[in-house]
């Protein structure tokens, strides 16, 4: 087993109320992912909606090296307390995982600053996953592109800040385009997000989209640098300047 | 006169409270700000904390190209519903320049998703503006560096996003470094982050600094694209692809 | 008429010697780009492969603000002293523009560090680019995306040094994808590559096309910070200190 | 032992023939930086400029994950064909890390396309290097800044492409700052400038700089995405489309 600890946090409601939803993913979305995660030797745990603090207490945080997101039709409801929570911890230095619709969740878009919006479409078309940016940690183990079968379609303008570094570009069916993998770090932490997953699909059971989630954990861990230093958004007085002055 | 519209913002507490920083700017740091705009042809009006809605009005924002963020101490009484304003209205486009210790106000903390926090020092010492992109548009008129003969100091680690362009990087007597030209976009909206301007000393009658600040304003100034897709955050249905699918 | 003076470079080789191309570019790919951009109110000239110097004397060059490239089969023949001089000026402040084939020219291998190599097809099929920066001053008067009805297919990995801007992504009738629209500075110089014109189609008489190039020439013309201060490369010995030592 | 394979070059003249430099590093730069990183587990081996091919064999570079280079006076001195040699490689993956005066190299002049020239002085002060990206893997195991008792001092303006990565920044005891830790990516490979080293100090004995180093060779070392397709620089021609036209 590594070292790295992982929550992978769902929303939780298509699984119970949807039967197409409920037949992919029986346990719900966090289990299919925790599932493959473990098999990659993660610590894993899962945490959803509906429990108190939506799962999220300090004290789980306070043990997550890196959180995955998935989130859709209930993004209000989560609290903005939890939100500003999570927010802490991930400029702390916590990994973030953000997937597919959890685009517009609070907390992807309480860190981009942006709406996080898109275009997007369902019709089952096939999407074609290409790595732009090939020697990326995130890329290992993929061949040059890769396909999803059936998709919903997200498409450009996709308004997030540049990202950092950009890994994926989507192709659709359809006749769009996708920054599919991006990568932004916000204080000390690192956030990933990667758009394959509807709901409707069994994308989590495909073999590269969990290479491609597992690479993004351990790429969003934790480094070993100096503490964050503005805990509660403090700045810090530097009283006695380093050199003389005068 | 340029067809560039801004409009200054000035928290407007310091000049009326503190005789030395009334002695400097008796009529507010927003009105010399707004005066050596007005010289370089821009189309200027002011705006403050006190005034209604702040003086941001939706009327106030719809006739803003630029706008320029003066804040200090009052960051918190500032409405999170004119905040809110702002940011939609950056996200569709509007320019926004942030200075000094505009680093720490709600609208450049939301933009940005991180603590914008930094080291800071009150010590009266020199500062040494480097250009580390003399190309930018930001320095045109520059020389390779300026100096600001008294300074409140602001030192590395400065907790923002990593700028998409770094133009200045600060130099401080006391032994301190800072990025202290940063840009941004966030949506359609261009933002300039320029570190000097405490209100206690004469900056902003520095021709330098004026220079910057004009730069910046023509910097980030909307284009003529595409409008901004997304008002309210909203996501676009396209129902229809664009090409035969099957 | 405005005052960015333009050279267009065109190798001019396959208008001479392939009837196709030359039904569609009687007078040579450089005409036609000359042409839309007088219409633009640009002051342009063209210089051609077959030229002395290659039409590129020292005297052109510093008589230009931007600098056009189109180059296909016969990138193997430029010098490399003209190159070199190209690049030289590019370091100081002139813009670059690099059409399609021009990936592979010298010139843009050089200023890049890459191989600049891609995947291509020539398959008559549909390209469609879309906008991922509709904010950039490249974008301006364009709509969120624009096809180019028959074009020959350039797909990703494309080996160029990550973007310090990227404005277009292409999606291609035949399953791939690629950054189209690229900006880049090197020195004080400002770089455009943009994927469109292969010689076999009419691309350069499109409208959007046109309004593209045009675009990267008023982004990519010398701004007016301080002067390139490396000449040759030469360092620079700062012998006095400007603060006291010791 | 770990895996990575690290081959260290030095032109190694300074050594030899100036009393100084060799009372500092009587066995070569090389060997004082092989030392270090031996007794940090890597597998080390060195390779100097007056060797048969600058001791850089297409073997030699076949087994090096990583390549360090330290050169000065010579620069004009290694053969144009091992430069590109080495460039071959980094676009095939191979990391590289460039110390001090390694900036106006061939290999990192070709790799950045621009002079990569800089101010400098020589006034033995102090210089003090911050993080501005304490989370990057290259700060692991440091603190906030860390000094240089005795420097050569590189100012600004440093004429690189904009870094993919900027992790420190220097400040000068003479008044300038420079970027003094810079992340690049060429092709699939990994490119770390570090500013410290001049030949006069004994600053490769230093534990901050020899973590620094550590912290870049690790970072620059090669990932297992998909191999460099464009070996030679070649394009490849995808006949076939994935998609069906028409």
């Amino acid at each position: 087993m590594n070292s790295i600890r992982v929550t992978v946090w769902n929303e939780f409601r298509h699984e119970k109320e949807n039967e197409t939803v409920k037949a992919i993913y029986p346990d719900g979305i966090h289990a299919a992912i925790a599932g493959f995660l473990g098999e990659q030797a993660f610590q894993v745990r899962t945490a959803t909606l509906d429990e108190p603090e939506h799962g999220l207490s300090e004290a789980v945080l306070a043990e997550t090296d890196v959180l995955i997101w998935w989130g859709h039709r209930a993004h209000g409801e989560v609290q903005d307390e939890i939100v500003g929570r999570v927010q802490e911890r991930v400029l702390a230095g916590m990994g973030l995982v953000v997937l597919h619709s959890g685009h517009h969740s609070k907390i992807f878009r309480r860190l981009m600053g942006t709406s996080c919006s898109l275009r997007w479409r369902e019709a089952d078309e096939r999407e074609r996953i290409w790595l732009v940016n090939p020697a990326h940690p995130i890329a290992a183990g993929l061949p040059p592109y890769f396909e999803i079968p059936q998709a919903e379609m997200y498409g450009e303008h996709f308004d997030i800040p540049a990202p950092d570094e950009l890994v994926f570009v989507s192709w659709f069916q359809g006749g769009e385009v996708f920054r599919s993998g991006c990568c932004f770090q916000r204080g000390h932490g690192k956030i990933f997000y990667f758009r394959p997953g509807h709901e409707t699909y069994p994308i989590f059971y495909q073999a590269e989209v969990q290479q491609v989630i597992g690479n993004g954990v351990r790429w969003a861990a934790p480094t070993a640098g100096p503490a964050f230093a503005y805990g509660g958004g403090r700045a810090i007085n530097m009283k006695e300047p380093l050199e003389p002055l005068g």
